[in-house]
């Protein structure tokens, strides 16, 4: 149940008219207590939209009362004004709520380089405010749909407590640290210095593994806001691991519903020696556009893989590389390996291992395949 | 023409069977003097294939006798087999044109992870060494194409001297050096040290800033050959400048051939910090995938360029930055200039430039926009 899940929470989705089109484009979610600790990490794309620039200064205060979302729109490289938009749009929140504009976070996703229609998006505001409510969730996580062709939301109840949230992204997908819109929500009282750690640790091993297409957004958000209306303080650990969860099940969801894609696929780097090294060997694997477009041709073309890895500045001997897709070790000591004739690949899922033996670290980064279809829905029209 | 344009080389190309299409796949440049001082330049991927293993100890002594090139396998991850194969191969050259086999370059391209056909390859210098002529420079560019559709060759004449050569590369296309084969030849007198500094020079700014889908090959070689039988020695601007004219010729007819591709695309970035920020900032540019099918589309998609510009660790203000497009400046100051439909991407050559605001320094990267052309070549079949 997305947002709403955890006690202490209201959302509401609806059609503003910021889209052209009239499908739901205005997202509300409410903190309403009693606590409202949050916390939240950015893109670290250095052209950032307005929305993430003022979202930025809300978070320092580690309090967030309400969140506004829209798609149709990602007011990112709109200057000064669209800045102002943004900082209006906290402040027609603050007033409709009741709250503090300094506690509304706001987010924008679309097209960049235009501004918002603010004569649709303010009275959209109240509008929404009207219709917040406890089961709102999956309203607010459709409103934030943009090329996503399902909405995606997910839930992780504890003892007394839950983890919640939703989240949207489609293209432009590869994070650093996400390059999607996120919100998740807990009724657990914590503070927000706990929601950050926690946050940070689960989106470092999940939304920023996920790499799409290698194209970092402007508008990346995820927001972890707390009510503490459950009334429980969760240890740590177990709390982390239940945000981990949800981090973890929305980056999948994004995976799978990325654009034009007709392979999700794990590329799994063993036998490093750091998880920086792992990281950077994954990620080059997942960006290059040959191995994708093979995969994409159920071709288990390992060459590329290792023309990928050779890439890279981490720590191996091009004559102990090993390589296995689907279970079959095409590649072994730099070389050719088992028949490749052996690799069934019909599935959607695929799993490519790449051994750098040179030490025990390991990282998973998740891509797609490159299709006519991205290119299509890519280049047909501005996004 | 090609690489037999200067004075004192003969050239080959033949079908030695190497493809099973029965297309020429063997090609053969002989120095025939008096000089044969050389200089080359490899690939910066760490996994390296066996030609290029073997063509850098060949290159330490600055003096090349011939060069073997194949098409229709790139050995490349074939283990202490390939490198075998690779030293066979110049041994076998060596033993036909009467010249120690630590002499001979050995090229091939291909598909990686598969032995070269040596029961075809080893007959077919024979073959190839038996129709060598001052004439074969053409036959010799045909032998060497892969995807290539049309062969590459480039000749500049100045006075008493020449600088002619061959390329191939239509895919994996993303130097670092050089993602292809290029054979340069010149009948200037000049030593190695000499031709070395020229090529390197050369490369810097031209293959080097080619790069077509961001694939970094295995197999880059360009070599530099000559034979000083013109018996003159230019000053060294004036060849450096022919060289890089040659290389920047060459770069061209690869961008205008590379696979499935529909525009080629100048990335010009101006008022950098440093060279080296104009090209890391181009690079990114030219990598960015969304941009690229944008660009397919005909669509002027700055933002694209921006959320590009912003992965970058150049010196820039955002709000600062210009973008633009054929022309038109659709970015100004970080956000809306110029009205983007006045932008016309009816034709082939589209120029994007990108104005840090943080220098005066300058680079440009040539790239191409992503096709679906370009996913079917790389999906339908193991190249």
């Amino acid at each position: 149940m997305s947002v709403t899940a955890a006690k202490g929470f209201t959302a509401a989705g609806i059609a503003a008219g910021i889209k052209e089109n009239g499908n739901p484009d205005l997202a509300l979610v409410v903190n309403t207590g009693p606590r409202r600790a949050a916390a939240g990490v950015f893109t670290s794309n250095r052209v950032k939209a307005a929305p993430v620039l003022w979202s930025e200064q809300v978070l320092k205060s580690g309090q967030v009362s309400a969140v506004v979302l829209n798609s149709g729109g990602a007011n990112a490289c709109t200057g000064p004004k669209g800045f102002q938009d943004a900082h209006a749009t906290a402040e027609k929140a603050a007033e409709v709520l009741g709250r503090g504009a300094i506690e509304v976070a706001v987010c924008s996703t679309g097209l960049i380089g235009l501004l918002l229609p603010m004569d649709k998006l303010l009275p959209g505001i109240e509008t929404a405010a009207g219709t917040l409510s406890e089961h709102g969730g999956e309203k607010a996580a459709i409103a934030i749909k943009t090329t996503d062709t399902v909405h995606k939301t997910s839930v992780v109840t504890k003892d007394g407590w839950t983890v919640g949230g939703m989240a949207k992204g489609a293209g432009m997908l590869a994070p650093g640290l996400a390059t999607m819109l996120v919100v998740l929500t807990t009724d657990a009282a914590l503070e927000s210095d706990v929601l950050d750690r926690a946050l940070r640790a689960a989106t470092r091993t999940t939304f920023d593994r996920v790499d799409s297409d290698g194209c970092m957004s402007t508008n990346d958000t995820v927001l972890l806001l707390a009510s503490g209306s459950a009334e429980v303080t969760p240890e740590y650990e177990e709390f982390a691991e239940a945000v981990r969860q949800v981090c973890d099940d929305l980056g999948q969801q994004l995976i799978r519903d990325a654009e034009g894609a007709s392979k999700d696929i794990k590329v799994e780097v063993i036998n490093a020696a750091t998880e920086d090294d792992a990281v950077e060997v994954g990620r080059s694997i997942a960006r290059n556009n040959l191995l994708k477009c093979a995969i994409h041709g159920e071709d288990p073309n390992w060459g590329r893989v290792l023309s990928a890895i050779g890439t890279t500045s981490a720590a191996f001997e091009p004559d102990r590389l090993n390589v296995a897709i689907n279970g079959v070790w095409v590649c072994k000591n730099g070389g050719v390996g088992e028949d490749r004739d052996k690799v069934d690949m019909r599935y959607r899922e695929v799993h490519i291992v790449a051994d750098l033996a040179a030490g025990s670290e390991t990282a998973t980064i998740w891509t797609n395949d490159l299709t006519a279809d991205y290119v299509h829905e890519n280049s047909a029209y501005s996004s």
